[in-house]
């Protein structure tokens, strides 16, 4: 029972965490600069409780552990999750939840596919080679070492590509 | 239904984002910094996905509304979730989960507060006074403007604070 409680306590806590990072951006935007930090430093608060939950869960391996649950669950987004959300979008004439969910199917196989390269290099104790990665941010493209001209899943400006 | 899909999409998004943030400190703890820096950059992708699905269902109101979302979130963790998860761990023997609950469970209280006197100023169209805001990387402990000497949640020394 303990472990259930962990696991929703750690669902919560992303979810917090990735409410307050939304809110912030929106009091950024209507003029509450400070109410935006706020957010942004509580947001951080959430995800210490989320690690800690994780931790507690045992959940947290070594790289290579880390990797494979990372492409399980790319992978599950890729051949089930997102075919049928986006078609469900499709079938009840959401455009906005079938743009968002079609936006995330793209990014997720590209996702699956550097996991399994990352995989393939830690199994052998080698790190990457990129030097950086860059993501849309408006669908969650991800390109490395060179963003595109044009997103090409939405069609964003490289210029708007945030740089890792 | 698809209503459905979508808060679940802004589950799995959210927690695969937690997920590769805590891969990605262990990436970098042994010795992968190119595997670190993908993990952060695709969390990233993974906040633009769940950013859109959260949009997709009409969630994102204005300030005044996501402190009031804000509040009862951190309200129910206070009053219901976090006592009753507490108190199953310490039933059931569960050290690591009886710490990371009480971690939670002390910081939310002063989140709440934080958001009602946050809710309070925009309502009047204000923003907060803060300059800063120092999070303990243990438990989450939030402070204003000041870090403590030592945290009065775990203990943790005001140097090792994050300060936002
Ligand atoms: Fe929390
Ligand atoms: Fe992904
Ligand atoms: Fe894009
Ligand atoms: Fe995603
Ligand atoms: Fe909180
Ligand atoms: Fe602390």
């Amino acid at each position: 029972m303990t472990r259930k409680f962990l696991e929703d306590a750690f669902a919560g806590e992303s979810q917090a965490h990735m409410r307050y990072m939304i809110f912030a951006d929106v009091a950024e935007n209507e003029g509450y600069p400070k109410i935006a930090k706020l957010f942004r430093a509580i947001a951080f608060a959430e995800l210490v409780h989320a690690r800690n939950h994780y931790r507690a869960l045992g959940n947290v391996g070594s790289t290579v552990d880390n990797l494979q649950k990372a492409i399980e669950g790319e992978s599950y987004e890729v051949e089930e999750m997102y075919p049928v959300f986006n078609n469900a979008a499709k079938f009840q004439g959401e455009s906005e939840a079938e743009k968002s969910t079609y936006y995330a199917l793209s990014a997720e196989k590209i996702h699956e596919e550097l996991y399994r390269k990352a995989k393939e290099l830690a199994s052998q104790e080698k790190d990457m080679e990129l030097e950086k990665v860059f993501i849309c941010p408006v669908c969650g493209f991800t390109a490395v070492d060179e963003a595109p001209e044009f997103c090409p899943v939405c069609g964003t400006k490289r210029e708007m590509f945030v740089e890792f």
